[in-house]
């Protein structure tokens, strides 16, 4: 992508009303914008990052069986009074408006002229449970695994951590159903380890936490944190035996025998798996004959990503005072190739060879290949950006071009073969 | 894929409460799944066809230099009195409820506990004029073109049009931004070449109507019709030269000298592209400063595909009494690959290693190994489901594969070598 053609630009301030440095960088590198407090329109260029993101997340979600699939944002209210989680404060509710009337009077007599009355889905479990009534019936179609990507909605009340949290943010959930209890704790160990392989392969150190089961089960949940400043959680962790729990459950007892200190740490929640067991398969009778021919309820487990805040994430945790440090997994672009034309010679035609080279290896570049801004500010862009290879061609590079890695200060020369060999690692 | 895995089964019988072939047969083949009225879940099946529709439209958008994004459907209130589409019957308000009451006072006032008011966008000039304004400021930003492919939310009186009408569905809108009237023209054709490109992939027949230009333009628009009895719109058009309107503004004389003769049909629109002049920028003040130094609004056009539209479209046009005929280029899988096990023999193992042959040469291929069904429901199966060819093992086909197009009677038996050549073209 050459930059001069680009629909964003860097902005050179601070955003206003923004606390958080994801939301900051974010906003001033041109990865996303905001619309309103919580809600934040993703740019071109940060949808790249999401795009690396949600394709990690849908590889591994694949290959343990995940079918991927989408479900609706409006959910009739039938579907929430069904659980139980109609009266909630988190729920943004739609629909049976008068049009035209600035003050709207909801009814709560069922049907109107518009349609139903909506929760907005800020999680799925009603729908999938009534989804799978279709096509579970026997012990002979489980297990089933399905997830997807797709916009949630929460009326947060404090709306502040950037794109830690959002009213609306991008989640994958992965709903399991299983005959019995066993199977549920295989492929939850499964999904566990799934999560882990995210994490490392999104370059984020995440601690497997013990949490509280919540409205849903009494058995620990497993909550995937990274330590951070930024986060709103706090956990207790062991460095040495990979112990961690949440605040809420922490006991220094069920540290066990490893001689490992005890840390308390902020941290930002970026995954978290359930046990649901029958809660959502009583409430909407999803039932299946087992061997014996008896009828019983399906066993269900839930299993949460957020990919917006991952992407918010990354930056908390790959950042500098200069700006983003992208690890090249996620990375918009792998090269940042730079041409400067001095008052002397310029390096256009240089540059544009380059530029024409790296793409035909299909190697993601971005081509600053803008006039009438100095080496100077094209720098300070590019350590904003944090793409992590930096591709000079100026006067002072000769034949040669100037390949820095973002985050280091070293800087060699190479030749163009060197340089595709150095960013591919072939 | 393994059909015995597939989440989803086929339904025996047509679902209750849709009038259209899209719903029914998409429902009975487990494409996807009614939540309530207007309100569909895309399951996997039906995500493979809908990802097939996006790429397409996303090559071609990518081809005229669209630049993708994601806009938010929160928006707040205060984007859409600016433009004055506030009070309007189609926008789903959300926000300001009060927690843990069935009876929803909205308050008229800024700010609350919860966040701000908002409408769930059912269009998104809003929204990507306000953001235009932090990236063009000069004449040399221009031109631009962003887009996304993201759920649109409008509150349909009736919603009965299975996945032709809904309330929530699958919106592909494209903005661009000129300095003159000029490059707008010469931008709404690239588009019209692009969107009748995407069509052509597509396999879907399309018209290029004038329309009116409603509220935006007194120019006339295109709407994108393909004309089948299931749509809600009436064109009137010549086969011989193309000549095409909407029958709100249908003016027989502009027909010109073609000696064709018009014929009047029913139609469903998949497209449309509009010319938005100075609506929105005026509006939103997105102002550039022009080669001579002075300040002018920017130039807009907005452009729309309803991918989920298609999805539906496509069954509608490309069905038959037994079920659907996905188009290659759209088809869940390319081959539908069915083992049946006589009394004498069973042809698994044979059906196994061809399956995996399939897979090994990346043919997308679903794989009817499930036990304990008859031919018969497996034949009637792989018509309603609609993939382009039926690759048949059996008693009868010894060391061959019976082959068959679906829509066609022929069969006929090929080695392995001869099917891979066969469906792969090569």
């Amino acid at each position: 992508m050459r930059q001069s053609q680009l629909f964003t630009k860097t902005l050179k301030n601070d955003p206003e009303g923004e606390e958080t440095k994801n939301a900051k960088l974010l906003i001033r590198g041109g990865f996303m914008s905001k619309t309103s407090a919580g809600v934040y329109t993703i740019l071109p260029l940060g949808l790249r990052v999401l795009e690396h993101i949600n394709r990690i997340i849908r590889e591994e979600m694949n290959a343990i069986d995940g079918e991927e699939l989408i479900m609706p944002a409006l959910i009739d209210r039938k579907y929430w009074e069904k659980s139980g989680r109609w009266e909630t404060d988190i729920i943004y509710r739609t629909g049976k408006q008068k049009a035209g009337k600035t003050e709207h009077n909801f009814s709560t007599e069922g049907g109107s002229a518009s349609g139903g009355e909506y929760g907005l889905g800020w999680t799925h479990e009603e729908v999938i449970t009534s989804i799978a009534r279709q096509f579970i019936q026997s012990y002979k179609d489980l297990p089933k695994a399905v997830y997807q990507i797709q916009s949630k909605f929460r009326a947060e009340v404090r709306a502040q951590g950037g794109l830690l949290r959002g009213r609306e943010f991008l989640m994958k959930d992965l709903y399991s159903f299983h005959a019995d209890v066993e199977d549920l704790n295989r492929y939850y160990e499964v999904v566990k380890q799934a999560y882990v392989k995210i994490f490392e392969r999104l370059s984020l150190p995440v601690l497997v936490a013990e949490a509280s089961g919540g409205a849903f089960t009494k058995e620990y949940t497993h909550e995937f944190q990274v330590v951070n400043p930024a986060g709103e959680d706090t956990v207790h962790y062991c460095m040495k035996c990979g112990f961690a729990q949440n605040r809420e459950i922490f006991d220094a007892k069920r540290h066990g025998d490893c001689s490992g200190k005890l840390a308390e740490a902020r941290a930002i929640e970026v995954g978290n798996i359930f046990k649901l067991g029958t809660r959502f398969s009583e409430s909407f009778e999803l039932l299946y004959t087992n061997a014996a021919g008896k009828r019983a309820p399906v066993i269900m487990g839930s299993y949460g990503i957020g990919p917006t805040r991952i992407l918010g994430t990354l930056v908390e945790v790959f950042s500098d005072e200069r700006g983003i440090l992208w690890p090249e997994a996620v990375a918009p672009y792998l090269v940042h190739l730079i041409e400067i034309t001095s008052q002397k010679e310029d390096h256009a035609s240089k540059a544009d060879a380059l530029y024409a080279t790296l793409q035909k290896q299909n190697i993601p570049v971005l081509y600053d290949d803008r006039t009438g801004i100095s080496a100077g500010e094209k720098f300070a862009d590019a350590d904003l950006l944090g793409i992590p290879y930096r591709a000079v061609v100026s006067e002072k590079t000769g034949e040669k071009i100037e390949i820095k890695k973002r985050g280091e200060r070293d800087m060699k020369l190479v030749s163009e073969k060197e340089l595709i060999q150095l960013v591919t690692g072939k």
